[in-house]
């Protein structure tokens, strides 16, 4: 065989001792017995074999690509998501078209349209747009958001994660607990990180206040309630859950700086389990969302052939970790299963 | 015209009132009069005409695809750059193949052959693989680390930054100056920040040391130099530079657990800008890497018809931060042009 010449799916089929048919039921991703699988895969890596995804594509109408639509990277708990999400699909053999929109409702629109042009097989997005306008026979995954009643959703369990940093709170001798919320006015999962906490606040007849702020253009609100319960470094609640780790930071941040000890005084939980990039420690004491878990099942759902329509949300199961804001310890280390060159290794 | 009907080439030519060819030119990313071009987009809008990547990209043999390789998006330096870079691609009407290697030269390797499958346009790789293997006919711009002789590479001066950095703390009074490097054997621009550093440590007749580990996997040998020159609670060094702000909060970290006071006995400089994702501010005093520029240039650089092919290094402007690890105040507020809405805005 003539080396410069490009190997066809016709040479991976003699040097595997296989029909052609075989040779293209593997690469087109269709079922075939495992050891076909394997002999191919290994004539074809003899023989340098490169599939082209493109011509591939328009011939059994498939791309191989993955839309990723998602406000940011700016923030730990996008980028994360991101991540897991693209190593999930890599592992399945797929690209992802990721497309950042900084939280622009057109924007947004924008990428559906773009991604939907470019013919993606399917599309997981994290959207701030509850109207977007999608085209129908395109397989879509959500994130923590219903778009609508044919659309997945995949999320982690934001009410039982309420209920559990009441109970952590209240675990570790808190008498009067506060919930703090800011963010966009969108109705989302995340919703249900408040209720969770009351349902524990009133089972348990604890006395309890709720502050939601559903603006995402500032959070004076919060700031000037904080300002209104503080009386010379005393602090009129010992127990804050914050919606975030991002604000549960800022929260400790406003009461430290104005005499309150954490977690001495006042302790915190947030929600999302941030990591420190430098430290590879958690940044507060938070409950965790299961990011992993979350892409491989938001994944599934969009690649499965019976990909479901008819709305259903996955809540995945979160857990509690310390983070150095309440009494039980220091910062946990993060998950390092992901090789980090910047971790501390002491 | 019957609404059922997509539109057509020919249906937005006659509603923009230009040739057929002045719509092709347009849609294909020729160059046009500013004028007709207008007309064009505007018709094409009013039609809701939309343009098919897919069996465009064949007709003209491009993709409209660029692909960004990167080690991860964990750590923010990367999540940042390709947010920067994806930003600029998508105003250049390109989506991005976003590929995660996790810093498995294998997994780069096979990231390439996978880009390439996929015929994308070009190429934008942050690699950890000096010897990588790609087909010579894409055009690939690298960030940070030069492939060969023919790919162009963006950076940020490294060389200048460790001349700022050594400069900056002789200004704000040290005596004694260390640098400390942590990360991969592998060759690369950022080298440059330790020599940098001691052009103005040995012009200024200062003294100074170097602590360079080129061992990704342990920073034990950098914690060992530390413990050696720690005498209870007293540094022998007052200013010191680390290559990674990462690196620097960790030795804040250690040296403050061990009772040196930051900044008040010891000053410290990072490298990078990293901003804190919940406060907003610069994580420590650092030499700030444009990121956006880099972004743009590499952007320019890979699409520009004169694609540059004989390996230049384009080198930006970096610039100083206070970021409360120095005696020149509190840390700043980092780029928010950006929209975040996990900001403070108090």
């Amino acid at each position: 065989m003539n080396r410069n010449i490009p190997p066809t799916m016709k040479d991976v089929a003699r040097e595997a001792g296989v029909a052609l048919g075989t040779v293209s039921r593997v690469f087109n991703g269709f079922p075939v017995g495992e050891e076909y699988r394997e002999r191919v895969e290994a004539a074809a890596e003899k023989l340098n074999y490169r599939v082209n995804n493109y011509a591939r594509g328009l011939k059994i109408n498939k791309t191989f690509c993955i839309g990723l639509l998602m406000p940011s990277l700016s923030h730990p708990f996008f980028a994360t998501l991101i991540d897991e999400l693209t190593a999930c699909l890599m592992r399945r053999g797929y690209l992802t078209h990721v497309m950042i929109t900084n939280f622009d409702p057109e924007a947004e629109q924008k990428c559906f349209t773009l991604i939907e042009q470019n013919k993606v097989d399917g599309i997981i997005a994290l959207t701030y747009r509850p109207d977007i306008v999608v085209e129908a026979n395109i397989p879509i995954v959500t994130i923590d958001r219903q778009i609508n009643e044919r659309i997945p959703c995949v999320s982690s369990d934001n009410f039982r994660g309420g209920q559990m940093a009441a109970e952590k709170l209240l675990d570790l001798g808190c008498k009067r607990l506060l919930f703090l919320r800011i963010g966009p006015t969108i109705q989302s999962e995340a919703d249900r990180r408040g209720p969770g906490f009351e349902s524990v606040c009133r089972s348990s007849g604890t006395d309890y206040e709720c502050v939601v702020v559903n603006d995402k253009e500032t959070e004076a609100p919060i700031y000037r309630y904080l300002e209104e319960h503080l009386h010379d470094g005393h602090f009129d609640y010992d127990g804050i859950f914050c919606n975030t780790d991002g604000l549960a930071r800022r929260v400790c941040s406003y009461l430290e700086e104005n005499g309150v000890r954490i977690p001495d005084d006042v302790q915190i939980i947030g929600y999302d389990g941030i990591i420190d990039f430098a430290t590879g420690r958690y940044v507060c004491s938070s409950i965790v969302q299961p990011l992993r878990q979350m892409a491989e099942c938001a994944v599934e759902q969009l690649l499965s052939p019976e990909h479901a329509t008819d709305g259903t949300t996955f809540r995945l199961p979160v857990f509690y970790v310390p983070g150095g804001t309440t009494k039980d310890g220091p910062a946990a280390i993060g998950d390092d299963s992901v090789y980090n060159p910047f971790r501390s290794t002491e």
